[in-house]
């Protein structure tokens, strides 16, 4: 993904899209949905206000609960640090304990006057807490204050660990919690979209919708509007710890081959690998842009013997793309390497770093790729041990055998590569593979022209389940020839003199590829947008949150 | 480093730059003499060329040595990738083997017409090899084609590992290579500035000048304009291997302490946390600027429940500051956590996580710091295994008591930092330590006040050697107070109403810091310009390479 592509036609394909799948109609009522949980959420939340400030005998027992003022929470210190409990610590070994636990208040019920659940989440993990009226301990004003809590808000809970009889549905933890203190810490204003209307999945709407009862769907764009909301939902939880994860194991592979980290900088002079997709600014005078790709200076560090790099940062693209898979800004994962004669040592590292990669996620992000497909059903990725190599000519060939015509000179549309990542599956029980030898034409000027046919060329696209998600190749080291081939495409040579300047010193034979963070994670776990797999997206129309 | 100051004037530190302490007159003498080296050197080029072109008669051995073509190159496969031996692995042990090795004619020196030497470089390592005419393996016109070869061209060799009766000076490894064959795959231009030119110190330059031998000294701009030569010093080669330490234990340690890693968007609507020092763009129609740090996104994504985060990423300042310490981008390493009390729960992650940093660096990059100390000697950094924390009023009452009066409701200038830092020194034995309980109008407006007193911060600044490096404060989780601290200082709230509406459905106390990548670098190691510790620099002057 990191390497730009030649400028190409806007693209958008509304039938991947899921806001846009969603008709104007629909969008229209589901806002009216909405908007109606919210009044009506409003209402409940001024009647719960209400009843706790009307006039009340005062309370002997009032030190125990209320809202804590911040110079109190700052000043009192309640606890030492390691007096805490996480809640997903709480266990029966805990039983009898005093404990004392932080966290959201993710739902709260009252039963009668008397008492109140609240079930608390922290980090994932849920526990139900129950504060009943008790003499000397828990008073009728006390349970009322919890009962008028808005939901969400950050609430510290002194009490004792209770082990009940049956199963305890409505939590992850199979302990409760004997409310003894409850303190308000941070107060939740209404909620535009609720945790759990943005957690369910469309099969549990769907079940319900024909049992005739009506559920909240929440849109993609509503969700990112809310973002900070709807990163709460336990699927959001999952995917983000798993994009952590593909970045440490990225790192970890590679410098464990003899790699390291670089930084090169996002800012260039004049307009970067040229095209129309760049974003333009003024830099104390000087006409910049934001870098497309770290490829130019990745390259350059090469020339200044650093042999193995690799970086992980953002990637600026000023496309017009409104698809499911494309943003103006990305996290790019990229290498450059030296190598000794041929673009197989690139793809040999490609192929052992993803092998590593979903092996290790597999066997450790269970609970967080569970919680993802909980809410975004999908089967678990298909790949052999040994990635499967095409040419791109045999993969034309595959998909002529299918009776699907491509220009064997051109590149594959998205069509193309999905039907081929189909027959691909079909012939050979893999959605992850290694397609190489592209025709030389649809490739960067910087790419290395096959030494046996100019048409071709020492390149390589990678696919995770039909979909593109690396660009590699072997680059040109020889100046005179680099700058041919970008004045062929029809780049001035003198806005990237610097670039070209480079390889005048001595300039060892290298290649490398570049891999979208945010597409892996995508495709690894069958996502159907880019959108959920970036914490702030940006596409031509989102710039917020 | 990572948190946007008020917009101060711009600022000017020449005594401390090295490319401004050079007068106008020593650069011209320089440049004169660099230009007489560049015109001596292109004289020997040109005679070497002719001497190589001269009518030759017909070798019969001519196949073991010359330019390979880039075709021949990729197609010949000379050797399996297995087959070839790193110059670093040369040794004894490989007495009378045959090698294949791939480096940088670093150095050629012919002995008359039968023999040249040639320091052949890879990854730093470097080997002597002999090219002696023998009957039926090494002609004359071979040898004459080795003495020909420029510096820094990329060769490849096969010969015969010999180990001779003396210590080799010139190179690393204590073998010698007698060549069999020599292809030079990459042929370097006429070099502008020499590789040991450029990694000489300052005391060698001094010393020769002594002894009456005029040597070049390169100054930093020239390295900077010829960056891809200046990074194969054998300094360079260490910095930027001690900056890649530096990122790989900085993320080992968070994710061992349940820290994760994001990825927060670089363009941002509007214009970022305010003041003059942004970068500004057009996104798609829309105003935008580059994000001058991540603190905005990285304290949303803890509303978000992400618990405890961190992201290295580029930071933009367009910031009009020519010292030894500021760039207009650097890397920042962010985090931000959940905290129960107070700041302490943060310099208690800044204590451990540096010292942590410090005894691995000094552990386990012995090699690379010695390479920077040859060029650039310093004295290791003197730290305790507790860091010491002292109050800022604390700092005052110390420069006071030695005569520097500061105000103490105002922050320290860069002088009197240094001057406390060397107190600190004097009386604590270290050259790390935290200042913290900053008076409140000198931080950010979304600084937490202490609780006790709200003329003072819940805020800290970390120094090395006498220089700030870290930034880092308990940020205020109550929007309507950040509203109106935002408001206080100026700040137009509606600009920056989806950072404070992240605030209103439950906020947990939190805190964080930031810190510049290449600054821990540079003041690691003592050296006296952030230039030297950034790939490709960028201040308000440089945007090239």
């Amino acid at each position: 993904m990191s390497e730009p592509q030649p400028p190409s036609e806007p693209t958008q394909e509304p039938e991947n899209e899921e806001s846009a799948s969603l008709s104007k109609k629909a969008a229209k009522k589901e806002a009216a949905k909405l908007e109606k949980l919210r009044r009506r959420q409003e209402q409940e939340a001024a009647a719960a206000a209400a009843r706790a400030e009307s006039a009340e005998p005062e309370d002997p027992l009032a030190a125990n609960y209320g809202d804590l003022p911040l110079i109190q929470l700052q000043s009192m210190r309640i606890a030492d640090v390691n007096d805490w409990t996480e809640v997903g610590a709480l266990t029966e070994a805990l039983k009898d304990q005093k404990v004392l636990i932080r966290g959201r208040a993710q739902t709260i019920r009252a039963v009668g006057k008397n008492m109140a659940f609240i079930v608390v989440r922290e980090k994932g993990f849920t526990v139900q807490c129950v504060a009943t009226v008790q003499p000397e301990i828990v008073s009728r004003q006390m349970v009322k204050y919890v009962a008028a809590l808005n939901r969400e808000s950050i609430i510290d809970i002194e009490g004792i660990v209770s082990v009940p009889g049956v199963a305890i549905k409505g939590a992850s933890q199979q302990v409760e919690v004997q409310v003894r203190k409850l303190y308000c810490i941070s107060k939740a204003a209404v909620l535009p979209i609720n945790i759990e209307d943005a957690a369910r999945s469309d099969a549990e709407i769907e079940k319900a919708n024909q049992a005739g009862e009506q559920l909240v769907r929440v849109n993609q764009d509503t969700r990112l509007n809310f973002r900070v909301l709807d990163l709460r939902t336990p699927a959001n939880q999952g995917i983000f710890r798993i994009q952590s994860q593909v970045g440490t194991i990225f790192r970890q592979f590679l410098l464990s081959e003899g790699f390291f980290e670089i930084h090169s900088p996002k800012l260039i002079a004049g307009s970067s690998e040229g095209g129309a997709s760049v974003f333009k600014l003024d830099y104390k005078g000087q006409p910049a842009c934001l870098a497309q790709s770290p490829q130019l200076h990745k390259q350059m560090a090469i020339c200044g013997d650093f042999g193995r790099i690799f970086e992980i940062g953002p990637v600026f693209r000023a496309e017009d793309s409104y698809t499911h898979r494309h943003l103006c800004e990305f996290t790019g994962l990229d290498i450059e390497m030296e190598i000794k004669w041929s673009y197989f040592e690139v793809m040999d590292i490609v192929s052992r770093l993803f092998v590593t990669m979903f092996d290790y996620l597999n066997k450790n992000c269970e609970k967080e790729l569970e919680a993802v497909r909980r809410q975004y059903p999908f089967e678990p990725l298909k790949y052999l041990p040994e990635t499967l190599r095409l040419t791109f000519a045999e993969g034309v060939q595959m998909l002529k055998d299918a009776g699907v015509e491509v220009d064997p000179m051109g590149d594959l549309n998205t069509e193309a590569e999905r039907k081929l990542g189909q027959l691909v599956l079909e012939k050979y029980g893999t959605e992850f593979y290694i397609l190489h030898r592209y025709p030389l034409a649809v490739r960067p000027f910087y790419t290395m022209p096959c030494c046996d046919n100019k048409e071709y060329s020492n390149s390589f696209d990678v696919f995770i389940r039909g979909e593109e998600i690396i660009s590699g190749a072997q680059r040109i080291h020889v100046p005179e020839f680099l700058a041919e081939r970008a004045e062929a495409r029809g780049i001035e040579v003198k806005t990237i003199s610097t670039y070209i300047d480079s390889f005048r010193y001595g300039a060892p034979p290298h290649g490398g590829f570049g891999v979208g963070l945010e597409r892996v994670v995508m495709l690894f776990c069958g996502l159907n947008n880019i959108r959920k797999t970036s914490l702030f997206p940006r596409d031509p129309l989102r710039l917020a949150p």
